[in-house]
């Protein structure tokens, strides 16, 4: 390859930089890295004449790096192989990212996408989070402790009034938000519309009690061109958070969603069908590319992943890079956390630990489970976090405080 | 389980059912289908008041089938199970599909989605393709042979003009269909729109000399809320096809295309980042549903696929589903298939032999890489097509045939 296309550095703002993990043989590695910056950008370029060389350049890709991993099969290497693209080849859509870098080449063989790193100036062509951590926290009112979410236990079948009942029992132990089920299709007994309108008006007699009116975050269903209307109009009849199914229905999807000005709150992105593709690791995306960076580019302001404390997680270094593609400082609004699977009250100590209190207490079962129902499961998460804001054990807090008390008898409590 | 919502059979048609691959335990292989089976629908069973059950019932999965397919580590085991999701839990969309049948499951430790039967009153509520394979042979004039398609080389960086002139070479090889590049998103020397009306203009000059007029598959790039639009008017301004880069703008976004009956030109679906989803054999979801199965229901009506001659394949059993999916009766029209890579003029009669005539030759090196150029290499194929149809061997009809003998005598030829 000409020394011409390999100027610039590894920050180059006119290159996004896969990094793969790749299988091959060890003497056509070179080559295979070489045939990817080529191939998938202007197809070849030895047998350009010197004038479209220049022309072609500055859409050529090059190779950044190349490391032999491990050993394999006689004569195979796992490599990491880092491939440079020119942002002039992209728009701004992720069609245009995944298909550059992972378009064809997620086809050949054993390989997985394992980094990205975007340029400055490209990242600012994403719409990133409308609210994030900052604006979710103005929108909700809540300040200086981690928000509380409650998730619908399954609602096929039942009817509005029912659905209501389940919603104002949440709504009593004080939670932030309660958020659909993302298997929640079905609107045979109450259209998404009905449901905000009929959550809202309990959240208010509830919150004519407690003080706290509860938001509710509406599963964003339904074909793809009727979406940002339907978003803007369940926003207008009071729905607090749209949670959406983004792996399913494609980043773009979310990206027009919080490109849209008129789209007024904040978006929940659920992590459904991710696994397809950061499952393996020898093949597909690494799931902080999936559930962090690109979800942070296109517009959540609020991000679920699998937690560290279920019974399937992500692993220790795969959640670090995930909450740090979530966190760092960057051209975006940063997003709120929502590690979700095995989260309970007596767990509060161990997530102020390992989160801080920019985050959010994501419980299904750890709320409804509560032996005095899913009003006392809320409150024992605010029992917990107020025990932990004030320095004193759970176990101390639980004391005088029941709905604590009966958390820790079921499911315990890290110190 | 309650027995009364065992009712039904297989093709029961208020159920979808997924066949998962997955590696358990042995002695929780049934309560983990349970698991499944309830816990992605209704949530809980055993502990509902029997008036509840009989309301939920309608929303319960259930298990269908559970086969121990192989031992592995002490006490573990793979396995294939069958799951029933109710359609009443879904919508039309493939992200209800999606989310429903792979959405927290994915996450679940190494399971893959193998199979997926749809009842025919779900798949009627997809849209299926608008032309299939009778309305692509009508639209562009083909009959009792397959169809030939040349793909631009790289063209980032290149000028209209050069552009122009790249697609002048490829029509005058008398090829049916010239299609973008699916990473070719750049537009700063050409908009889509350019392109289409600069290389109608081309076509129709060299039909005037050939009497074949060759059309123009465009890459349908951009923001989501603006592809129907920009769909139409790349169809207006002459556009013969839209190429769709499926997987990684989502099902959902073909559909939306499909359905839409103003965008009046065939789909051609790229299976670019599809590897992301079916590459591992452990993990994700099996390469005959993302390009077979999915790509139908959506809309799809070319379908391009890794042909079982190039480098990579997906293998003979998938590539065989895959082609039942895009072929068999059923209630949307069929699908053009398109197996892509390593296609050469030599390997016409054994395309011929694997596939039939309802196929598209697609070729991208083994028409610019003709030592005639692109113009004979598209005519080689042609010459291979007519020799075959005449039952004639390749080597007999080269005779007399040039472009034919000299891609022979680069790329071989199979009997
Ligand atoms: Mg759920
Ligand atoms: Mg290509």
């Amino acid at each position: 390859m000409d020394d011409t296309i390999h100027a610039g550095t590894d920050t180059d703002s006119r290159y996004v930089v896969a990094t793969y993990r790749l299988r091959d043989r060890a003497d056509t590695l070179e080559a295979r890295a070489e045939g990817i910056a080529i191939g998938l950008t202007i197809g070849t370029w030895t047998d350009l004449p010197n004038a479209r060389k220049a022309q072609v350049a500055a859409h050529c890709g090059r190779v950044e790096g190349i490391r032999v991993i491990d050993e394999a099969a006689p004569g195979g290497v796992i490599a990491e192989i880092d491939i440079a693209y020119p942002v002039a080849n992209l728009d701004t859509t992720f069609a245009s990212l995944l298909t550059t870098v992972f378009g064809k080449l997620s086809m050949d063989g054993e390989i997985r996408l394992q980094r990205l790193h975007l340029p400055e100036d490209l990242e600012r062509a994403y719409p990133g989070p409308k609210f994030g951590v900052s604006g979710v926290r103005e929108r909700f009112g809540v300040y200086g402790r981690p928000l509380v979410m409650s998730i619908f236990k399954a609602c096929a079948g039942l009817t509005l009034d029912e659905l209501v009942d389940q919603f104002g029992e949440q709504a009593a132990g004080g939670v932030d938000l309660v958020k659909d089920d993302e298997i929640f299709f079905s609107e045979v007994h109450a259209s998404a519309a009905e449901r905000v309108v009929a959550y809202r008006e309990k959240a208010r007699e509830v919150a004519a009690q407690t003080g706290r009116e509860t938001a509710y975050a509406v599963n964003l269903t339904g074909p793809v061109h009727q979406l940002r209307d339907k978003a803007k109009r369940l926003a207008e009849l009071g729905a607090g958070a749209l949670l959406v199914n983004v792996v399913a229905y494609g980043f773009d999807v979310l990206a027009d969603l919080a490109r849209d000005p008129d789209i007024s709150v904040p978006i929940l992105a659920h992590p459904a069908v991710s696994g397809a593709l950061y499952g393996s690791p020898n093949y597909g995306i690494a799931a902080d590319i999936v559930l962090g960076q690109l979800m942070r580019l296109a517009g959540a302001d609020m991000g679920i992943f699998p937690s560290m404390y279920g019974s399937v997680t992500l692993g220790g270094e795969a959640t670090e890079q995930l909450l740090a593609h979530l966190r760092k400082d960057g051209v975006h609004r940063k997003v709120l956390p929502a590690p979700s699977a095995g989260i309970y009250p007596g767990l509060v100590p161990q997530l102020y630990r390992d989160f801080g209190i920019d985050l959010i207490l994501n419980a299904g079962g750890g709320i409804h489970g509560h032996p005095g129902g899913a009003s006392m499961g809320g409150q024992a998460f605010f029992d917990a976090i107020s025990a932990v804001q004030q320095g004193q054990s759970l176990q101390a807090a639980a004391v005088d405080k029941p709905a604590l008390a009966a958390a820790i008898a079921k499911w315990g409590a890290r110190a």
